[in-house]
């Protein structure tokens, strides 16, 4: 069988994929408004302090902190008011000794202050007069120039993927565009003379394509731009006839391929025709996922992954994913998890990685993952589950009751 | 202070904010590949059985299971080849006593046959016979027919959110297009005379608007559709007149006011102006986030979120979110989490629900959510965390070393 020539650990599978890779990040310009969960294609330093004036943090008044030491209740300090920072606008007043000025939250800290008492720490005498009952430190209540960001600092890193807060950050200093890595376009063939489009009615022995829809989601999810380029029958001419389009089109080429060794072989085949170095994993220690293709033509990857759906899911989360994120740049992907206690005991073979599906259930206030079972090649087992449990390439399985991270889908 | 007159724990306030609203969800059909993320509005159930043949998970031979019954190394089980099951195609031969036919994993069962033994398990003898070493069971390596799903099942309920493998489920059922919530416009409104567009160069005492940015960003994050109106100065009609636009144009208002008292006082009125029943709750038992307005106006959620940036992004995921999920008829977000070991103390005061902004680091592999502490106002503790931890309303903090969830942003 063809494909032992060369079966790796997942890790190992995926580390020689990426060396035989050398990204070269095409880049674009977005508004912050279509930013979001881009990857940053430039390092951002801030081009100006924020704030770029001392700006107070309470509703109160701006004072020269001296002037409050060792108030109390029992023995207030009194100050005159000598006027109000209106927002928005240059504090043209000035706090001389045993003066105050009105201030709001943001307004800027006019000359002679150096704190700001909370408004609850003060009480009206007169008209022109407070009471302070309690003593503020120099910087109390007070943003300094440049507290929340130097000018000149590193902001965000190449490679970053953008959150909602870091466009709020890069807002606050006059960045209203940003250089992302261009979005890669993902080429899915999908192979199987048994197999047709979902919205045609299937011949006798003739199955609908699950893979392409799931995959062209997971590549949207992934922020990347799907070209779902159909269904080829087993023919070698055919598959690689889809695999070349993809080739021209894509900067990531996928073959969904049948699920018989025979034409598991003929897309090894075509994936050795598409250039060199070619085909660098034929078989991952990994279930589901064993017959994994791993490869590289004329610097594209090219993924074989398994027709199982639920191999198909798995195979690109281990894979594919790194795989995009390595050539926009990006940090590699984050897998959001959650701890639940494993509700039943889950065996493994030594010397393979076991992806097992979970359904999560609350169970007096703590979270159970159940495993969902069932013969290779459902669908159905992966929407009745909410995650993946790894079991460790040795760990020889799991035990019930012990908590494990359960990996979203 | 007007805004203490309804202080709620923040689980009341959400409370009392869905009771007030009568979620009319407005659907739209959409295709699979628009799909991703998506909330059902319409239950579904399977139209036909999946798989609609028996079919072989193997690569092997179709057998009668009894012919296999006692088979081993020593003596095998010989059968004699009467053809091949071609992929794709009706299977017209028929399995008689004592026969065989060749299978792919995926082939359709033929007649007389109720098993598949895997091709490891046999050897050819000659060219029309075979040996098989070990007894199958029947059903052995075949997926019955509706064994994954069958006709008339429920598959996905009305409020669930369309994942990958949930597109390729459907796809498998013929079923290429569904009915969706239509996504919410949600209008938001900056306020404050401090304020300028981020495009825009601050005069003195002015700073750039930073909330838009973020909340644009997680209405998006949140599947729905960001309808941005603008910075408004301090005054009440002009606050007041983007926010009866909001009302017009959007099916949610979000009010991101000023930080002193006074402007959200303003911002109170102006949201009592909009509509019955109006303010429902003043001020939340919550840091940051205390001086939060939610409101009802002609069965529309209103929301007064604070200015400072943290307590803007912590309101909006408590309240806004889980809002938006109600109206689509969604179940409720799932927070994203991971478990991280506190790297130091964290007060609270009794009675008041605590966010306090972390940082994951790995440590002797092992992860900490070292808190990001910061004056309030500022924006880059947001960046710099990737995180925040809960502290129970009457916890009264949280000890270092203890197990924390963190969850992301």
């Amino acid at each position: 069988m063809k494909e032992l020539f060369r079966v790796l650990t997942p890790t190992d599978a995926l580390q020689l994929l990426h060396a035989n890779l050398t990204p070269q990040i095409q880049a674009e310009r977005v508004p912050l408004a279509a930013a979001l969960d881009r990857v940053l294609a430039e390092d951002l330093i801030a081009p100006l302090d924020v704030p770029d004036f001392a700006r107070s943090t309470m509703d109160g008044f701006a004072v020269r902190a001296p002037d409050t030491y060792g108030a109390s209740e029992g023995l207030p300090a009194y100050l005159k008011v000598t006027g109000e920072i209106f927002m928005g606008t240059r504090a043209d007043v000035s706090v001389g000794v045993g003066e105050t000025v009105r201030i709001a939250t943001g307004g800027m800290l006019p000359a002679g202050a150096d704190a700001v008492v909370m408004v609850e720490l003060t009480q009206d005498v007169d008209a022109s007069t407070i009471e302070v009952v309690k003593p503020v430190a120099p910087g109390e209540n007070v943003l300094q120039v440049g507290e929340d960001i130097m000018a000149g600092t590193a902001v965000l890193p190449l490679g970053h993927t953008l959150r909602p807060q870091d466009l709020g950050g890069l807002a606050s200093l006059g960045i209203v565009e940003v250089v992302v890595a261009r979005k890669l376009r993902v080429a899915i063939v999908s192979g199987g003379d048994e197999v047709v489009p979902p919205d045609q009615t299937p011949g006798p022995g003739q199955i609908r394509d699950v893979n392409t829809s799931t995959i062209v989601a997971l590549v949207q999810r992934a922020g990347h731009e799907p070209v779902p380029l159909g269904v080829a029958p087993d023919d070698y001419e055919a598959i690689a006839s889809l695999a070349r389009r993809g080739m021209a089109q894509a900067d990531v080429v996928i073959l969904s391929a049948g699920s018989s060794v025979s034409v598991r072989d003929m897309t090894a085949d075509v994936i050795t025709s598409l250039g060199k170095p070619g085909i660098l994993v034929h078989g991952v220690s990994l279930r589901p996922g064993k017959p994994t293709i791993l490869a590289v033509a004329d610097g594209k990857p090219v993924f074989g992954l398994p027709g199982n759906p639920v191999s198909c899911m798995v195979t690109f989360d281990l894979f594919v994913g790194p795989t995009l994120a390595l050539l926009s740049g990006a940090e590699a992907p984050r897998r959001q998890s959650v701890s639940a206690r494993l509700a039943r005991n889950i065996a493994s073979a030594a010397g393979r990685e076991d992806y097992v599906q979970v359904k999560l259930e609350s169970r007096d206030g703590e979270v159970w993952a159940v495993p969902v079972f069932g013969k290779s090649g459902l669908i159905y087992t992966l929407i009745r589950a909410d995650g993946m449990v790894r079991v460790e390439l040795d760990a020889g399985g799991l035990s019930e009751g012990t908590m494990v991270p359960v990996i979203l889908f």
